[in-house]
């Protein structure tokens, strides 16, 4: 999971836009972009993503928009 | 989406007897706590939730066990 922290509101569209560039580009790298979240009003994204490491997942934010994420969390999913 | 920074690593069997007790009371409430993910190591829970109010899913996790999130961000999830 990560956690981008965007100073001030943010347009659902642009986030939509960025997300269509990662999916292009994730393929090269191993990683899928599953899922996010976005807190409109606060500017906080949250995108679930399966990865071989952090920095694979890092790696398609940074070549697709440029935007990478401020915290990256491995996680499991709960049951 | 909630998020709790817990001190230290966590259990995510404690984690998993949290959210059976989250799923057992949310009823009342109209809530719904649909997913969650753990980072075990950095004592990070992301918990996805549909609730008519950040309060209400708040309430679900105070009558449950009594932690409540340290964050609680309205969102909508991307498509």
């Amino acid at each position: 999971m990560d956690v981008h922290n965007m100073d001030g509101s943010i347009d659902p569209d642009d986030v939509a836009k960025a997300h269509q560039a990662d999916l292009s580009v994730q393929g090269a790298h191993g990683v899928d972009y599953r899922s996010y979240w976005v807190d409109e009003a606060n500017g906080k994204i949250f995108c679930l993503v399966d990865a071989p490491s952090a920095e694979a997942a890092a790696t398609v934010h940074r070549e697709a928009h440029g935007l990478v994420a401020d915290e990256i969390h491995p996680v499991t999913e709960g049951r």
